[in-house]
């Protein structure tokens, strides 16, 4: 497959310079770019490469465009473009519809014709996969699962009874949906598991990493809203509820009952305690720990800077007389004023 | 299944308040609850709630009955109560007994006749499982693993050889026991892994989460103790030992030859170094990083309190000058003695 | 198979201390050690367990076999050596060579005649695995994944589409290689995943560890040097790449294009941003996030020290006033100076 330079622009409404007639065939890295790529440039720490890169085409913002000589499409997002392009000129390859015959399918259950079930998957009573379904190679879906039109499930996969993942969904390798929550009473010294009788709910355009694991709700549900993307090695536990549009990255934690607002982006290893609320556009950088109601749009850290171990050591020691220090110092002004009152 | 409120009442030992023959079939949430559910409320933050529930019968501590004025249980322990009714009301469905024909199972394998192996299971060779145990589809139990009565392995978990695993145990999704624990020599800037010649033994009434994974001994045993109830995503290294009914959420981090006392609890992404003990009834808050022995019950935390990130970071670069602060308000106070001693 | 201590000296060139004709069956800690065992010892913190020891011998470094009056092998490096011992005394039962007939490769595979291939496996079309590799039930291997010589897969591991694996690796259970990256450009609010067009490759003798997940990279690869060993539940990004020999601990997550050098170590539940680079030699503590390069080797640290919860919120609460008390102190010294200047 290959598309000229001004059909790419002419499809995606982008701007133009150089030869409308270069030939795109794929896309690549400026580094390795070579005769027939096109590749793209979001900015500045990226000249030095640009300045060299073989690519027969670079996508840029207009802002940058003097910065370089060659063929170009232009682009207020030049990411968004690109993705669309490498979308376009590498199509996900989709497999075959059809049930592997080493897959066991309830009779019960509703699988579409245009569905793909790979390898050894397990299919319990009353799921009901839509069209274009792909089901990865031993994956479990419980009873009574449904699966929206052209979702994917990747392999290894396990969904407990009653999930309901929406359309356009991928859901990656490993991960467990629908495990029950972790809620226990107290009796007596000991932990007595607390039935959990909700389930899962995943809207549309969700993206599950790999590994990641999303507990069932225990009464009510767990639910994740549409256009959500969800890293790998994620916790999200029971009858949380994630706006639509929040991204989450990979490793963090999220505590029972815990509201997530919409657009949301929680980085790396970020923990959110139980029954708290999290406002729409809340951001959060990497291990982040979230204690507390969030009701303000804004950008959120916690943690110390890293710095050796040695003088680290020495500081974070002193941290533990951190509010003795704010005691004294307040003293030494208290003193001060009084002096400069007595003084007068 | 149905039970009058009367009957709930006698068989859990608990006060009744309105109208005993009142017919409760399931529960559900103070919001969600209808015309036969029973709920319950646990404090304060709930009230509003519960003045507006439609539940036939709420469970509530005899101090706050007062707030309301419909069918109530009274418990000193609401949430025990509720979770002992859900157990009645919503029994787990267990599966039938019998081994699936997809299911390989060693001839030298022993497998009750009342337990259950779903679908696609691998036992290998002396593997003993015990009556009325439950093993979900896609799992392995490797060589000499030994699982006691009714306990139930979800999906697509991996049991390494020698495993053992007590009675009513629960085992979640993905999670994999008996992996090699993480040891290494040194060897001219290489590192040779070290034989992990022990296993994991895991008591009665335990529960592991999703995609959790525990690694057997280097020498000697990983140990988990009866009762203990350990969350999703938790990583627990070789030769770690883990008292009776300690409670360990999820994302947890345990590092090898840590010893963890009885009735201790670790919230979510809590991490602990290696070669540590803590004593019984010692309690991490999420996050919080263990650096040596803790020798006192108590409540613990490391971390420092979320803020906006533009403030945040002028506070976290003056940690890395904390310890000279130090230095330089001791100095202000030794001047001002020096200067009160010398103005006398 | 037994040695007797005079062998296993020779062998591995240790000194030698008691009687040469001690036969030696199997490796024990010094605890748990008896007739036949050898066990050793680290340094002056198992004192007391060598004094106890019933074991046959012991491997100590030469600078503390005063220490010991029983048999002895010493070496400068007593970890190494018994590792090399016990490896020799347990060696790794290998399976049997061929194909379980469960398991569903394509015709278009190639599998070496030497290679085992246990239950359910599913192997895809162009995949080839090298001579000695060992592939563990359920395991999922996509199109054009290639496997080196000797190579180890645990259980119901997932290769995605062209993953390349060196020799002499293991990859232990549950783990999850070339899922893609979690990339995303920005459009209207939503997120548009850019397509994940590179692969993973991975040296020779490597280690995953269980539960651990490696992206593909988007374009160009996510690179694992050689001898690089990864513990339990790690998540490593897209385009990430590990120099030889480097360490990581469980539960680290590593972003997006970071460079990590040789020989560095990772210790539990760090966090490493995107983009980054890390030198050589470079060494982090448990949960320390890293934010930006690091350029010299030596041991880098973040976080605060643990302490009770109750001085601990006085402590964290300061935090966000710890900038504030810097200019405050700043203020002190410079009004001292001040009047110390007027004072003259």
């Amino acid at each position: 497959m290959s598309f000229l330079l001004s059909e790419l622009a002419t499809r995606f409404d982008l701007g133009l310079k150089g030869f409308p007639e270069a030939e795109i065939r794929t896309v690549a890295s400026l580094q390795d770019a070579g005769k027939g790529d096109i590749s793209f440039c979001t900015g500045r720490h990226h000249f030095s490469e640009l300045e060299e890169t073989k690519a027969t085409a670079v996508i840029l913002h207009p802002n940058i465009s003097e910065q370089y000589q060659g063929n170009a499409l232009l682009s207020e997002n030049p990411l968004l473009a690109f993705s669309k392009i490498a979308r376009l000129l590498h199509p996900e390859g989709r497999k075959p519809a059809g049930i592997h015959p080493s897959s066991l399918v309830h009779a019960e259950a509703f699988i579409h014709e245009t569905a793909c079930v790979a390898e050894n998957v397990i299919i319990e009573k009353s799921v009901k996969i839509a069209a274009g379904c792909e089901i990865g190679a031993g994956s479990f879906l419980g009873e009574d699962t449904v699966i929206g039109e052209d979702t994917v499930l990747k392999n290894n996969i396990t969904l407990h009874h009653k999930t309901v993942v929406g359309k356009d969904c991928i859901l990656h390798s490993g991960c467990v949906i629908g495990s029950d929550g972790f809620g226990h009473a107290h009796e007596e010294g000991h932990w007595l598991p607390i039935p959990q009788l909700g389930k899962v709910v995943i809207g549309n355009d969700v993206r599950i990493g790999a590994n990641t694991a999303i507990d069932r709700g225990t009464l009510g549900d767990t639910l994740i809203g549409n256009g959500v993307k969800i890293d790998n090695l994620v916790h999200i536990a029971h009858n949380v509820r994630i706006g639509d549009d929040t991204a989450i990255a990979a490793c963090t934690g999220i505590a029972g009952s815990v509201n997530i607002g919409k657009r949301c982006t929680l980085a790396g290893q970020v923990g959110v305690v139980d029954n708290i609320s999290i406002c729409d556009d809340a951001h959060f950088t990497g291990q982040t720990a979230v204690r507390s109601n969030i009701t303000d749009p804004g950008v959120y850290s916690s943690g110390v800077l890293l710095e050796e171990t040695h003088s680290w050591l020495k500081n974070a020691t002193r941290f533990k007389q951190l509010n003795l220090l704010f005691k004294q110092v307040r003293d030494l002004i208290k003193n001060r004023t009084d002096e400069a009152g007595s003084g007068q």
